[in-house]
């Protein structure tokens, strides 16, 4: 696993001023993304500040390992290369940033963010979602099961199934409301219109880094180095139609209408400091089969992250009203690690590839204020939560505007940021 | 929808002998795929009788909206045209192959298919799986609820999921036996290691053709426009592994360590002539909701198609002895037409890519000889299978080869075929 370095150093600062203090984008951060500057075509950058570093412009004064992977409209092949590499530009790139010397060579490169088009920053090839928000998955299945929530397996199995990868897009798109068949439990026969309970859900997405060939499992020891970074991914939900359709084989269009994740990767390199133990399983829990553990991943599997959800209404954005916090609470309410989530999904032989998007699954607190979304939240509807300005929400409404937040801190580091994952919902059309 | 015409004519032949008479691929049928001849890369190719005509070679005798698009090493962009291109290019193609007058042109591009190595045609972007064949859903239902084995919504939802896309792969490429959590209704805690009840299952796969926007649902009148053609398509599924981990949310590691697929597209054009009404419903089922009903549709959804599926264990092959027929059925045992799939899964905004490629879900006939899974065949294990040599098989050992075949058979037309789908198991890592 990648060491504390030079570039995580708290004194070092940037000669871009708006990255000092920046509450996402500090010089430790250095998240990697694929943008178009004003009226550009689409290519690397970096986060720096309120800036973008134009990453196809510095590919020589880089190591050529990752200089010449600079100039298409994706990550994908950055995203294959080892983490020694990545590593080495991240160590660069903290070095450019920060020493004023390379400003007059850089500064030309340097576009401003609120300008520039954020993309998705691979081409996903395959999208999975993970379930491993135990707390989600104890409060969703009281819903259906009061007595037994969680079902046989949620112990032993990190559960995941196949999502759209098509329907992926980056913060700002807006999300139109889907129609589907939904059937009431008071409803004989299912009706077909825009989705009567919109939600979303919080999580975290992994960008997979280096791939494995099909028939060759990631061992626990070495899913880390795997793993290329993270995002924040809101996996829109239509909890109605899932509601009908999900028998026998789960989630579908309740799902794939779209997804919205953070367009920045902050790279497991960032991440490095913000590392934390796994917290215990509860007594009585059984351990992780043997394939699942690695005493290492236990010991730094989990991040110090913390989460939030803000919703703005389109009458509080109309009125000027700030967005308001829906929930906050902390990433360390996963029940199996990254690794294991990596791990369990190459088990069976299954091929990931460079650029592969994997959801965490929904991560809400064990406390009232830290639920991942709207469902949790209102307890399925029968409970609207009430916003400030007198509004009421059991599930979302047309206009409303949804941002996810994370921050990662420790002590003795500078906290960074995912930046925003956001999208205003449209009506169905 | 595409009409009858000159391309149909039982009366043509082709100047290559094997193609008058193949049950595969005679004149009438010019499937498309990417192959690669004896050391040379791979190219778009059209299998003519026991023959491989290398399309790159052939632009400039195509119309121009095709020709250019020949080059690479996927058919995406090919699918991506209107099927009026794709008709433009078969009236061409069937002309250039029947009239001898062509043939010291083309000779030079063909090879024979045997030495050539056949690839996906197609970089898929996303797989969905369905599970429209009513018998298979009613056989698996009963070992699970025996008074009940249709979930209320299946009359209303064409029910479907998302698959791997990664872990697709041509006939011909061997499938290792995957290794997963499996736990035994006689056992306390699960185990991890390779599967005991390895199966196949009998579909059929569509090639999405034109795609349409996030947000843009395909209307039931126009889905035909929106598929390319057809392959055969295995959903090799570890029953154990499925039955431990696909609560709440479908299937996962069950699935998606391999899915075998025929490498030709056998283009919605060719499989005009074989076009039959959609077979009413049981008296008492509800209609289609209106979104997924078209007259036309109705009159002409289902395709007379016999599929079969072989078995050959590594002792029948070391003794020379023949495949043996596992069962035999009509691809009419769907619930829904092509058109109510594809429409479904566009019914949210979900946005379909050419390329993209969508399975029936296992087809199983009514009668036992004609079940498409060694799960229904030997009721969950219970009543092995007896092969002519003695063996038995209630699922699938290691070295076994199964193969899948379909013949697309009307009076008045020569019988077309997808050739094979083929694949032998090997042990688990």
């Amino acid at each position: 696993m990648s060491a504390i370095d030079e570039t995580h150093d708290p004194a070092r600062t940037s000669w871009i001023d708006s990255a000092n203090g920046h509450p996402d984008f500090p010089i430790q951060n250095l998240p990697l993304g694929i943008f178009s500057p004003p009226a550009h075509h689409a290519r690397p950058g970096v986060a720096i500040g309120d800036m973008i570093l134009d990453l196809s412009g510095v590919g020589a004064l880089l190591p050529p390992a990752v200089g010449h992977l600079l100039t298409g409209t994706t990550l994908n092949r950055l995203l294959g290369l080892p983490a020694a590499d990545r590593v080495a530009m991240r160590r660069r790139l903290s070095e450019l940033l920060s020493d004023p010397a390379h400003r007059s060579t850089l500064e030309p490169l340097l576009h401003r963010a609120e300008e520039c088009i954020l993309h998705l920053p691979a081409a996903i090839g395959d999208y999975t979602d993970f379930y491993v928000g135990i707390h989600h998955a104890t409060n969703v299945g009281k819903q259906f099961r009061p007595d037994n929530p969680l079902l046989p397996n949620y112990k032993y199995v990190p559960i995941g199934y196949h999502g759209r990868a098509s329907s992926v897009r980056p913060s700002g798109v807006a999300v139109m409301r889907p129609n589907g068949q939904r059937k009431a439990p008071d409803e004989d026969v299912p009706s077909f219109g825009p989705s009567r309970r919109l939600d979303y859900e919080l999580e975290l997405g992994i960008w997979v880094g280096q791939g494995n060939e099909l028939g060759h499992p990631i061992p626990i020891g070495e899913a880390h180095r795997h793993i290329a970074g993270y995002c924040l991914l809101n996996d829109w939900s239509a909890r109605d139609i899932q509601a009908w359709e999900y028998q026998p084989l789960g989630p579908f269009l309740a799902k794939n209408f779209h997804t919205t994740i953070s367009p920045w990767i902050v790279t497991a390199e960032a991440l490095v400091p913000f590392r934390l133990p796994q917290p215990s399983r509860p007594e009585g829990d059984p351990p992780p089969l043997p394939y699942l553990f690695d005493a290492s991943d236990q010991r730094r599997g989990a991040f110090a992250l913390e989460l939030e959800v803000c919703i703005a209404t389109a009458r509080m954005r109309s009125e000027g009203d700030a967005p308001v916090p829906l929930s906050r609470g902390s990433a360390t309410n996963m029940y199996w690690t990254m690794a294991q989530i990596l791990t369990h999904h190459a088990s069976n032989g299954c091929n990931l590839q460079p650029g592969d998007l994997i959801g965490t699954g929904t991560i809400s607190a064990a406390e009232a204020g830290g639920l991942g979304s709207l469902l949790e939240i209102s307890q399925g509807g029968k409970m609207p939560v009430s916003l400030p300005n007198g509004e009421t929400r059991a599930f979302l409404a047309d206009g409303d505007e949804v941002t996810l937040r994370a921050s990662a801190r420790a002590a003795d580091y500078v906290p960074i940021g995912f930046g925003a994952c956001s999208a205003v919902i449209l009506p169905a059309p």
